[in-house]
């Protein structure tokens, strides 16, 4: 059932369910790029930080899963004081789920190393059978 | 005509042009958002920020046109050491012209007062000629 | 006991041990501010996200220790698609111990309303006795 | 002369002036690093954003200097849809001068290449005569 600000929300949307759902997917996964590099990252910190950005994702419209995976290789053997890095977008990878009426949308964010580029795309996007 | 490396990225997508195309144009606006929200702004430096923040977004994959505009009600007699604010969503408008295949996506940003939210919408999505 | 690259940066320094001490716990308040600000919050990851900002701090130069803590009242009654805020400078309140030398110091935010502004500030700094 | 704000402020603070200006230095490089990084970045762009970052460092309290500059190397031959990086840590260079009541600060952040880290430190801190 959808809430009473999402009545008055899609109200300014001119586009099918499908674009909708891809829209809001790209969104989240902008959202966690640009929010999240650049903090501060160790062995210690990595499962923690992963946790909060899954939560801060989970909190947003239309998310129905999302798991986020920072690559521990370039955290090894950072030990003292300056030894952290600061978290980069070819360290992370996200696999994010959203449903927007009858459509899911099964999206990915992942360094491609032969385009040298943390790339968002979208995996799968299928019509599903009304909650 | 496509560049390599875009020719590379798109044999990840499984999707339609118009749902990749609004994918891209979500991509922007929360890039937008995340990435500025919180810098330190008064009247002097707001239109060097919006300057900077269309131009942040032009360079990224498909961006036909970006127009910022922030809000300068908040700004309004600022003065003295302490007297600026940080960037929030409320102050901010954006529009966004997205560009992809045949699609050509018109994204927005802005504050929607009766649902107290900084709304990410589709205002148009159509299909154009070929370039 | 300092690591080796604590002696390859200290050189760079020109200042006092107190000096260097305020410095640092500057850099860490700016930040936790601006890294964090934006992020999507609502009471279910305030919890969550309150530790990775603690963590992601204590793992930085010469942090002894950190407390971060969120206020729930904007958080009040969030719930459904858009029932969640970005978080922002006046729901912040951070104390923050640092170490150099001999010195320790006491740093904190909070919001302060009577100037409207999230204050950062040296609460205390203090020789200590050399560990 | 003090505004009324920073009379309100001072109050908060117990160290000295020099203490007070060093921790001032820190804040504002915490600000630029982790308010900025992320930003997307070509050669197009990177003269605006380094405008943008002074601007934003010269509103803040008590700055009476900022320089910055992005190392250009890493954009070279960035053309074509997927062509411009994430402006990171290493590719940041800031000279930035805090007046605190008689205190200078000159602070500065650039990548030290035997360390492997970003540095941010007191260049110089000087008494100056009181204007």
């Amino acid at each position: 059932m959808k809430g009473e600000r999402e009545k008055l929300a899609e109200k300014y949307f001119n586009c099918s369910e499908s674009e909708r759902a891809a829209f809001e997917a790209g969104i989240k996964l902008g959202t966690i790029y640009h929010q999240f590099v650049g903090t501060p990252i160790n062995e210690e910190n990595a499962g923690l930080l992963e946790r909060a950005m899954v939560e801060g994702t989970m909190i947003q419209p239309f998310v129905i899963d999302a798991e986020v995976h920072i690559e521990r290789g370039p955290l090894k053997s950072k030990k003292g004081e300056f030894d952290y890095v600061s978290l980069s977008g070819p360290m992370l990878a996200v696999r994010l789920v959203v449903g927007y009426g009858n459509v899911k949308v099964i999206a990915r964010m992942k360094h491609i190393p032969e385009i040298n580029y943390p790339l968002m795309y979208i995996e799968d996007i299928t019509r599903i059978e009304k909650r």
